[in-house]
């Protein structure tokens, strides 16, 4: 059934595996076979890992601006764009992005039938990311779908909460994130004994706080001496896992039914409590200013 | 040692126990006894659950008058800073405080050796504590005590983001977080395969995305058929569980070590990552609105 007769219900998919630093071609298929899996599973809406065309991490603005595309000349997005019509699906892909050869971002795009639907810039660089690539510049867009609003995150975005807050005040049903998750925030406990990474943690507190669907959507494998944690996942509105997390080291696509419409209805928990109606608005303002330590 | 020869650490223990709901006598001599077990286990800095004094269900504004108290006239207020005095130790405690018959808050009292130092008032009221108490007036304050700097959320609070946040870029080295957790907002997972609460997560996700200890002492027990899940924690600012959780349903004290200033160096992460200065102020401005559904 087309998801226009569905109304608000959907299916999520996640796919986490190993994009190869600097081999283009060989991303584009591995994304389209990630895609075609998914969307054979029953997928509308398909989340792809940070970087998903070329791969993450470069060691030179050189480096960055040879990997980065132009969406209009990537040939990762031609077949994404391809598969979304043939499918009817909407694709959530990070993709190293060329403006310029002085202006790289860290982006996602968001991809429908009819092509790209829009960009998101990833606001909050992590780490050597400063040195490459430009600070996203479009701030926390929300795109309207068919079946719901979309938000997108990008990783370390996740780590600072006005972003995921943001987003689900301007309406977002799921927030989308494509991400590489390095171990580099919590060298001594990689993943608990549940099989979480920490991100994980947070992912799912940032999802029940603003009370919205989450879809993470991590890579695996190793770059250059970085590991990455897989552990990708879907959450609900309550903060509870609803696929995955994924394993650490495997290619694997995860897929969860969404209703978008109910969880809309449940930010009204009850007659007393209200996701947003509780917040305290005249208390807020030291939220702009800057920290002390 | 005492605190002021040994710098910045310091040892914090959460007690978790069952208030008696009206009794307002056993609850002085239940706090006492845990703050002594925590203080002879070396404990310089100690917090105790939500509404520690008198319990929590009340089912009418003329109960919730009956059961608050003015600081200056509680027992328990003067047990505990008679113990502060005592021990040498600090003391955070939820306390249901009346300032007048029609204004009555869910607070916290922080007290040191010398007396009270000062009142947090629960800024998000939760459910039926609506009904009852008025929303806290206070803001988020942060108290400089001789080893570090203290900031007091309670309970529904750690759900809204914005109040870590600030209590964090106002410098608070520690959260202390009296809390009486139950199970309204995850009735169908209240406790995983690791014993942790979903305000467990919460917490940790909270900790770490603003690199700051945090403190949770939650109660055990039932009233009028309210399950309190416990669970209380302590975490360290990269969201590791120092201490706890504890069990679900037993009355416990525990300890754990911090250096505060380690910590507040800890904030600048490497020469790239920072918590504050990768924030990206100039987008946050949406925080402050209202939310859409």
């Amino acid at each position: 059934m087309p998801v226009s007769e569905r109304g608000n219900v959907i299916r999520t998919a996640v796919c986490q595996y190993a994009p190869i630093l600097g081999d283009l071609p060989a991303n584009v298929e591995k994304g389209a076979q990630a895609i075609q899996e998914a969307a054979e599973s029953g997928a509308d809406l398909i989340v792809l890992p940070e970087m998903a065309n070329s791969g993450y991490v470069v060691f030179s603005s050189s480096e960055a601006r040879e990997l980065a595309e132009r969406p209009d000349e990537s040939p990762a997005v031609a077949r994404w764009q391809q598969l979304a019509q043939e499918y009817d699906i909407h694709v959530v892909a990070g993709f190293g992005e060329k403006v310029s050869d002085t202006a790289l971002y860290n982006s996602a795009l968001i991809i429908g039938p009819t092509g790209i639907l829009g960009t998101y810039r990833k606001t909050h660089l992590f780490f050597e990311e400063k040195l490459y690539y430009r600070p996203g510049d479009l701030g926390f867009p929300v795109f309207d779908l068919p079946f719901g609003r979309i938000g997108i995150l990008i990783c370390y975005d996740l780590r600072f909460p006005e972003a995921s807050r943001i987003l689900a005040l301007k309406g977002a049903d799921v927030i989308c994130v494509p991400t590489n998750w390095v171990s580099m925030m919590t060298p001594d406990r990689l993943w608990d004994a549940q099989g979480y990474c920490q991100a994980n943690y947070v992912a799912l507190a940032n999802a029940t706080m603003n009370q919205v669907f989450m879809a993470c959507a991590d890579r695996v494998g190793e770059e250059r001496g970085v590991q990455f944690l897989g552990c990708s996942l879907i959450i609900d509105p309550a903060g509870t896992p609803i696929a995955g997390p994924a394993s650490t080291d495997g290619e694997e696509v995860l897929v969860a039914q969404m209703n978008l419409s109910a969880a809309r209805r449940a930010k009204h928990r009850n007659d007393l409590n209200h996701t947003w109606l509780d917040r305290r608005t005249d208390l807020y303002s030291p939220m702009l200013g800057h920290g002390s330590d």
